[in-house]
């Protein structure tokens, strides 16, 4: 594959260059055979979720329809063949490119030749490559793919191709992988929506009106529509989790320095001050483990000396086999901004089932100045003032998308720092992130001395509620708050539990939903949440209908397996499903 | 005890701050019972340390002469008192500090306090408080001790009093330790050696013309001295193992992010680009991994989150487990400085040796680019341009010391970075260590496929020469490039070797030494390869008599552990001792 020839650098003005995009985006579809088949009528529904089952074979289904474990089992005892399972996912991730927009590029040709090799392989040796065998993973545009445009969403980047595959790809491609289709990402990477002047907004596969997220976002709609069940997304404050919870799936983002970001496409390369990291997206907690032991089994702190050496750590039987409960630290909201109705709804109902349940219990966290967190990161995003983000996008003359705008040029915190005030700001976020430690350790202490009231892990919101209206998805707390500790979460689906109206309500006044509504005389905590309210206020339930509900768990730093394992026992607890 | 009155903040001249912080560390030697007998005539001979051996008692020489396993065994089991282990030492290091000025204050009515209670202890328990029950440790200045002063060595910072001890000090508390005295460290913490203007310059107990070494020169020359036998220092670009290797004991610089910097006080706090990280220096192997260890078992990461949660890591056997030999590789010089001849004799030495036992195999390391790594890290010392040192040293109007000078003004590589520089020093600094990991991995890699060619450790000088002439430790480069890379790093003595006459020549024409005398045609390999030679052929052996020779081995990134066993299988493979 040529790499794009029509770029800024080469004179195009930036709407041709995003044409030319979206032409090489259509022209990878249409290679597949036999064609697509027409989806839409004139208008796009609401909820197109049911759509691909409508078209795709019995077989196609069942594969795409199966959690990441089973149909890792299944391609290495031979009953589906690497190449069946790819092709169908290759259908399923076109037809969900033209639902709702969050795809770059598929790549029929490099996965169709991987999956022949796969195949042939496991005809030889009688035993799959690796743990991933045949498994085919959805990757977002900014992780470099060699020979590939690398473009992370700018339009003046168009052209850049990269050298080679990026160290988690190589590591994930050694267990056997399939890389099969690119997804989508917003302008600076850095909105918790997908939208960009190359391939305009990817939108919600639940609700057309709503945002999939970000910036993850292609990859969150394209799991929401099983055109992937495992993929690979990046997170600096809530880039994973936003578009798994805002599309009914599985995200993780793992503690800082465990999975390497060698190989991405950033601005601000060597802003080391708030990391980002890779994680899976899936539709398991399963697919979660096996993505990131994958990895950590290559030890690719070898090959990246930035990360730290620790392998997988198996937990089983963790807390049970210190003889005790889970125990679940709960913030209701914090303390900022006040989740819409359906989020404190759904955080009630878990609760309530935790509470009754033998394995875990429950305890209130009270979260301590969450605002300030907000303040530390949010002054060391953009440690230059945002003049990386701004070369980029001024590069080609391409308009700043609203969000962009909100994020560096409305932000407060922003400023181009000089070396004092940078190590001012760092010594901010340390002493932020010791005193949070310490409200682990006094609960660790308090109690008697089996240590048995020893906090797990904290059960909270994904987000302030379900996936936001275009373009409103401003406010990042409930996610960036474990970025800045650096400590690993996980959002989760509650299960069928969409909003309804009937559940929910339509505004403060509907019936039968009075106890997680707003109070009548209600008073917002901060301007965020006077905002946040406002929306609520305008759109109700009804405005967000079928939009998933999706809860976060957080851990302890490092304590990343120890996370999933309680993730399971939690949904066990809870009556809720591993996998979606 | 009150904090420091006379300070340049109330008004006190530099000189005046000095005498009276000099009064008072003479008052806490003062009160030590008997009192110290006179040590010296009129004149300071070369070489002090057999002076303490000559006034002690039986039992006090019987005591400091101990390596630290035993010393804590004896104590545990009864066999000395806390009392008297504490007293043994207060007085040798008493001594110390008249012969080689290290010693900033005794602490004669806490340590004896702290005995009483753990001889309090082991009555009612019948057992200790910890492994190290009645250690004495002896700690570098500038790690915070409750109530007491901290100046890091600058006179304007006379008249800072810690609010509580430093973690790494709580945690070795906790493991039962005493402390009993705090030690010198230069004007800056940046010199390789030791002087500043509160308390004048620390000199070598071997050699009264040659430096003790720094930043940890305190440490180096009292544990020289045996008026400890295990210390606390830090180290940035070789502050450990420097002065443990000009004054002949163990030193060991551990990988950063294990042990806790909290509560130390340094210049440019918050500053992350390159990682100070404290360690331990001791007379013997195992006591390096007894403090280790004894720190990574209080879980110090749960109180000071930046760390990293490795506890200690058991690695008996290793590499021997394996089946297959230690895999040492030697460094014979950085292709920048070479080193003076009984450095290469040493380790000439020390590798034929090696050679010829069975449980080492050795290959040679190809250096890569020490210079550059010389630059990167110049770059990243000071991100201010040295801003801050030079406030604080400006603070009292005191001079700069001719080294601060050399490190900071007249570095080529120091410049006020802004955030775009300072980012791309980090890239390059990453680039580096990418650099390195790759060499690692093609000598793990190119191997059969057993991997029995891996590389365990790398063997190298511990600096340019031995204990540097005062005022000439200019070269940092074979330290410096493993806090680069952030490698373990541990220096030990090469026996009773010491520099000789007979042995090192004088100068170039020396006799029998030809084989490591630099070549007649000799020609530098650098600027400072010129200001090496150009020491030795001024100062030749004689000028070096009687200084320790010793050797560096550095393990993989984190491989701490290892590295410590390592270094064991290579003393008794070479026929040296594991403690001195």
């Amino acid at each position: 594959m040529a790499p794009a020839s029509v770029t800024t650098a080469s004179g195009a003005t930036w709407q041709e260059v995003a044409a030319d995009r979206q032409r090489h985006r259509d022209a990878t579809l249409d290679q597949l055979c036999p064609p697509l088949p027409k989806l839409l009528t004139d208008d796009i529904p609401l909820n197109t979720t049911s759509i691909p089952g409508s078209l795709l074979t019995e077989e196609e289904l069942g594969i795409t329809g199966t959690a990441v474990e089973d149909l890792a089992a299944k391609i290495a005892s031979g009953e589906w063949s690497s190449t069946t399972v790819v092709n169908a996912f290759l259908r399923r991730a076109a037809m969900a490119q033209k639902l709702v927009n969050c795809v770059t590029e598929i790549l029929p040709e490099r996965a169709l030749k991987r999956a022949a090799e796969l195949n042939a392989y496991l005809a030889t040796h009688k035993k799959p490559m690796g743990p991933l065998h045949g498994v085919p993973i959805s990757v977002k545009e900014h992780v470099g793919m060699k020979g590939l445009d690398l473009n992370a969403g700018f339009v003046g980047w168009v052209g850049n191709v990269a050298d080679e595959d990026a160290l988690i790809l190589r590591c994930l491609w050694e267990a056997g992988a399939v890389f099969y289709v690119r997804t989508t990402q917003p302008q600076t990477l850095m909105h918790l929506e997908t939208s960009n002047n190359l391939y305009g907004t990817t939108i919600n596969p639940y609700n057309s009106t709503l945002t999939s997220g970000g910036s993850s976002g292609g990859e969150g709609a394209l799991l929401g529509l099983r055109g992937s069940v495992l993929g690979i997304g990046t997170d600096i404050g809530g880039s994973i989790r936003s578009p798994a919870a805002n599309n009914g799936v599985f995200g993780f983002k793992p503690t800082s320095l465990r999975l390497p970001v060698e190989g991405l496409a950033v601005t601000m390369a060597g802003a080391e001050h708030i990391r980002p990291t890779p994680g899976p997206l899936s539709t398991s907690v399963e697919g979660l483990r096996l993505f990131t032991k994958a990895i950590l089994d290559r030890k690719p702190w070898l090959r990246d000396p930035t990360l730290v050496p620790l392998g997988w750590r198996d937990v089983d039987g963790e807390p049970e086999s210190r003889g005790r409960k889970l125990r679940v630290a709960v913030v209701w909201d914090d303390g900022v901004v006040r989740p819409h109705p359906p989020v404190v709804r759904a955080l009630a109902d878990v609760v309530e089932k935790l509470r009754a349940s033998e394995a875990v219990e429950v305890v209130e966290w009270k979260p301590w100045r969450h605002d300030l967190a907000w303040e530390i990161i949010a002054k060391l995003y953009f440690c230059d003032g945002g003049a990386e983000e701004a070369a980029a996008i001024d590069a080609s003359g391409e308009p700043w998308r609203p969000l962009s705008k909100w994020i560096i040029r409305d932000n407060p915190h922003v400023r181009a720092h000089t070396i004092p005030s940078l190590w001012k700001a760092i010594q901010e976020r340390d002493a932020y992130k010791a005193k949070y430690a310490e409200l682990w350790n006094a609960n660790a202490t308090t109690a008697d001395d089996n240590n048995t009231s020893e906090v797990d892990v904290i059960l909270c919101p994904a987000g302030p509620g379900v996936a936001p209206k275009l373009e409103t998805a401003r406010y990042w707390g409930y996610t960036s708050q474990w970025n800045l500790l650096d400590y690993p979460a996980v959002v989760f689906p509650v299960g069928g539990d969409a909003i309804s109206v009937e559940k929910d309500g339509d505004g403060q006044q509907a019936e039968g939903a009075q106890s997680h509504a707003y109070p009548e005389d209600y008073t917002p905590l901060s301007e965020a949440d006077a905002y946040n309210w406002a929306l609520w206020k305008e759109h109700g339930a009804a405005g967000y209908r079928d939009a998933p509900v999706s809860l976060q768990l957080v851990g302890r730093r490092y304590e990343d397996e120890k996370l999933l394992r309680a993730l399971e026992n939690l949904l066990d607890a809870a009556g809720l499903p591993r996998s979606c």
